[in-house]
């Protein structure tokens, strides 16, 4: 049974996900609330929690068991299987966020990026090949695509949405900085500096600070 | 008095900002709920319900006042003044980010960017100014900066945001994909790829799809 959970919450769950496979790499074995809190700004009330949610994982005075903690991350998420993802603008916050993160470590496979410039088609961007925008119906459907990105020009981020979901995407992260719609039956989120900033002057101008910052 | 609200809804109302500038731009004096959650992926009644947090705007029957609801909004997140931010770490994403958003639009002066790469430092990247990292805790409070955004490497990100925070910002953005931690009286922001991209196979795998949609 799933629960719905809120989106800070998720938000704070992928966090503790992150911070969880970096004890493991490390050879940690089990972890406690509090350290998981200090390291992810929370408190430890609220780490337990959210873990709270999901069954117990907890051993009573030793802390969370980090692999098993790790794994049931994982399947709440979906991350036990490697998801399909394709970059639509291959300009430079498109190359930087194919070049920043671990995406592929992560189970995200980018197996293609779109773009219209020539002299990008046809090159490999941090080892993703770039196509022409005009194939990407083809490549979708044919590579079974599930999660487009969009880091086009925020005039063509709506042709971007409207084409990656009439291709039979399933999910659209869209960090071109306009708003961008979908159909209902397709997920989206938005990522946006501008955004996230406006985000923290509210913290900063509200006097919810401290909740805030156990969320962030 | 203002009131706690969550970390999603403040996320609405900075999308319903962004759509209001839009129609601002475009000539409209007034709004429904209905467009609002159209052009924003949320629900009319989930729009009336945020707006309601913060008192009456809405004309019955004839929409929103467009121009009132910005000012609200800006009032509610602290934008009706400008804030002084810096940028730690100029590489590709740092430089992208502030190449991409309408960041000097939106309030937010850019006052300087920090490096470690002599070719960097003394230039100037999309106008702003890029100094050695030495450099911050004097330009931190000579130029009274109260939000930092840590756009460096991993490996690099926490000395960032220990410096900035014992330099005096009041606010940290953090885009390097690491967990940072800052003191209790700093806030803290995290903008990653790999979070997202999860959030988004969280929604893609829950049965929760259509009310986090309305959030995203």
């Amino acid at each position: 049974m799933r629960q719905k959970i809120s989106e800070s919450a998720v938000r704070r769950l992928s966090v503790y996900l992150r911070l969880l496979r970096t004890l493991e790499q490390e050879g940690e074995e089990l972890v406690s609330s509090r350290e998981l809190a200090r390291r992810s700004g929370a408190t430890s009330a609220q780490v337990r929690k959210d873990f709270s949610l999901f069954g117990s994982f907890g051993k009573r005075g030793q802390g969370y068991d980090v692999r098993e903690l790790t794994v049931r991350l994982e399947e709440i998420f979906g991350l036990r299987r490697r998801w399909s993802v394709c970059l639509v603008g291959v300009g430079k916050i498109g190359a930087a966020l194919l070049g920043y993160g671990d995406l592929s470590e992560r189970g995200f496979d980018v197996v293609a990026g779109f773009d219209v410039s020539e002299e990008k088609i046809g090159s490999r961007v941090h080892g993703v090949p770039v196509f022409a925008l005009e194939e990407l119906e083809r490549i979708v459907r044919t590579r079974q695509v599930e999660i487009g990105i969009i880091a086009t020009p925020p005039e063509a981020a709506q042709e971007a949405a409207d084409r990656l979901s009439a291709a039979g995407v399933s999910g659209v992260l869209n960090f071109a900085p306009v708003e961008v719609t979908v159909p209902r039956d397709v997920a989206l989120r938005t990522m946006d500096v501008v955004l996230e900033l406006e985000a923290l002057c509210y913290l900063l101008t509200s006097d919810g600070r401290s909740e805030s910052k156990a969320s962030a």
